[in-house]
């Protein structure tokens, strides 16, 4: 299938969120579309993964939403597909919205593992523009020195030939985890200037991370079941 | 393999049941079949699933079988196929069905999981067409606030374009529930005002899940014997 | 592969035997070509399964044989291949034979399950041909009025629209049953008037199960050996 | 990938060897290939399969190597690599070598299992002319009346129009088996008129199948370690 | 995806090193592109496996790199993604490359598992150059009599035309071996006369080995991370 793209507004920037550990990228992005109250310009459907739809407030949430914010002149690409062997497919994606869009830069929100239970988490960076370093550190973000980087992110990272910059979020698990989101969103705001009230951030967040808990739950339970079925019934 | 299609009514409604949570799509749709006297107009095979036969009353049931019925310019198309892995491809079937009949609506039939266990059954919907809620509601429905749906409702919910309703039948467990499935039959028997008598429904519902639970049993037993073979045959 | 035929005799009636429950078919056909002296006249090689071979008599047997009765104009398809996963394919081998030999009728053995363990074996018949209905229940067999069929029989009574006869026997576990394979083997006489001496029927098909289930064994400890070789070899 | 042929003498008797049971196809034809100080005329990559090579006194073992004895206008095919999987494409290389050298014979070496443990190993033999059954039989060996025949040898077997004589040693494990090889080795002296002295065998057997085991530990050795770091390493 | 190569020196020495036992051609072709300050003039993408990227001193390090040293004219091939299952096409890669360069050599360095624990490494050599051998065996390695080759290296040996030399460190386990690498390192520079001060060898490598066992610690930990949420998440 093809990307669907039903607008090309040109030389915007573009925020990419899959899921991956703590589901960051997801969380983030679902907070910034409905927040910054975006418009669907785009979708696209991974047809050879199992078909899932997930029902929010009687509508349908695209597996792969891509929204524009006209104010910002931001893209953001929000997926809630599962990346685990697709990441290579997908970073195409963003770097086909990306070459459509013109894009001037792209900036992937992702978790990374941390070895060490802390309380609070750190936003680390990595930009494959030098001159961009001194900006991001102002912004209280640190170089990810060393580290390993999994998911669509890490594809874009060694594909994407667009100006790029990663934020990490250190995570502690692999469960939603809306404080480290929260923190991303925070560094956000001031990297874009997007001037959103950051108090209710974690709130909102928290509210994020219980719809998806739930929703997993639901999940797990729908998989459960048709496996059941699955051994009683050969149709 | 192509679809078959012996006849082409044009502007029907489609109404589609696979199986899936509780069997309901499948259920329902060979209630209404039987019901409606309905004619065969068309039928597909999946080959590259595993070949089972069904034989009832001395016949052939099909796989996938697409049935007319020319009082109300209805097509039903009914699956006994297992659904799982092939969402995609059903979801395709059913629209390229929905075009070569010019098709005004698909009506797609579906369980969905319940978290607390009930002892009734609620009807949910989802549509696409929002001036049509008004009326669904007045049916005794209510909007499918939040949800996970899995099956090939969830692919055709994706991709079709043709005004799209679906039922969503409220399932405690994914064995056959023919209860959930009379409800969705007294809900469709109002929408599309079939003047079915729902009297004998949940009798008749009962008898088709017993029919299924014997069939079931039988398939797992010839699966089981199947392999059982397989391990001491090597032809 | 390509079907070899080297003989193309028309108008024939087709028996096709491919393993399944009891290996009923499988057991029947060899009893079949054995009695009739029958003459090759085809072959197929499944090349996407493992290859095996067969020594009787110091000669191959075919995995799958095509064989001739010039007398009855019969043609058996008799089948010592493994028929799982490849029912669609061999349904097409079948009927890729019927149209070369312009068929008049395919007559498919088959094993059925029987949930109640009963000390005798039922024959039943399903048929595409209402008007020979009569004629099958005149030999005894009844129609079989609700079941589940797997198998390569499955895949043909989907498939064809060459007039179709199947006779089921009701086995009790997936062993070798050569006392429902001599119970079809009497049906068969009965219906194509073969005129083949009843009385040593259960006593050769009791060698012929005997030699199967041998010869089942020596490939089971085949495959152990090859499997434990598997293990302590990387070539 | 193509066969590598840089010779092709004509109307050379093939010899083919495999892993097979009791390794007898590769311990045989190392032996030859050995023994008769042959000539490398070409040789075969299984690209699809796991890359190992085996060094032998500082030297490559061709995985698949095809030897030319030009005093007997013998060829011999000496594979060690691994035959699961691969017996058709493997049955396809000996066949088109054959054809490419218009090969007069083929001459198959496998291993039969044997239910029955006995002390002395006996050979069978299998041929596809029937004028060369009693000379055959002169030599000792019997023609196998009854048995299963897996690996490369049943493919040849079911597929080559070459005159084809297979030699079957009985072996009772699936462990080398130098023993049953050797016995092998006398038997093909016989057939063709090798004159290699006898006496030696036995005991060479042995040191091959010694060299084999202990190839067959450090294989599966590096297998194991091999296994550990994957568990421990993501590049 | 094509192998990117930005910069085409001719008639350079390749040396290449994947990940295999004890890592040893990664930890060599890391310490030497790091100590003989490389110039990258090439990449590779495995995009069928899964992608992960490994940041270092806020870099990212290439999955596979291709780097040119001009004061010695070598190439080295430097790879960390994990070898298993793409032996063949990585052997296609470093042939491409030998021939796109010209290269006059293909040096590869592979770590050799060992039977017998023993406190020092020994280095083993295989060559395709007869002439090379007296010059290898000055260097105080010994010729490999006999053992097993896995990984890109045996790939390599059996396919490329090119003069090629392996140097084989015997590790005892597959655990990163930085002594090996050392060795292997100090080989290399008597051989290529890279006039590198071995004191600081060992210690180098030993931090190398280090950083790779925290990043394996990392990987596996992620790796796990991503699988509990696998588990809970279907997107």
């Amino acid at each position: 299938m093809e990307i669907q793209l039903f607008k090309k507004p040109q030389g915007v920037k573009i925020i990419e969120g899959f899921p991956g550990f703590g589901l960051i990228g997801s969380i983030t992005t679902e907070f910034l579309v409905d927040h910054l109250k975006c418009e669907l310009i785009g979708r696209f459907l991974f047809e050879d993964q199992q078909s899932t739809v997930l029902i929010h407030k009687g509508k349908i949430t695209e597996p792969l939403g891509i929204f524009y914010n006209q104010k910002h002149n931001i893209v953001i690409i929000h997926s809630i597909s599962a990346a685990q062997g697709i990441e290579w497919k997908a970073a195409d994606i963003v770097m086909d919205v990306a070459k459509q869009l013109k894009a001037k830069e792209i900036i992937s929100l992702e978790g990374v593992g941390s070895a060490v239970p802390t309380t609070s988490s750190n936003i680390f960076y990595y930009t494959n523009v030098e001159k961009n370093r001194k900006n991001l550190e102002g912004l209280g973000t640190k170089l990810l020195q060393d580290g390993i980087i999994m998911g669509v992110t890490s594809a874009v990272m060694l594909k994407t030939k667009t100006p790029l910059t990663c934020f990490f979020a250190e995570t502690h698990s692999a469960l939603p985890d809306s404080k480290a989101a929260a923190k991303v969103i925070e560094t956000l705001d001031k990297y874009l200037n997007l001037k959103v009230d950051p108090n209710p951030l974690l709130k909102q967040a928290q509210k994020f991370e219980d719809k998806l808990k739930s929703m997993m739950q639901q999940s797990q339970d729908a998989q459960e079941m048709q496996e059941k079925k699955q051994l009683s019934y050969v149709g």
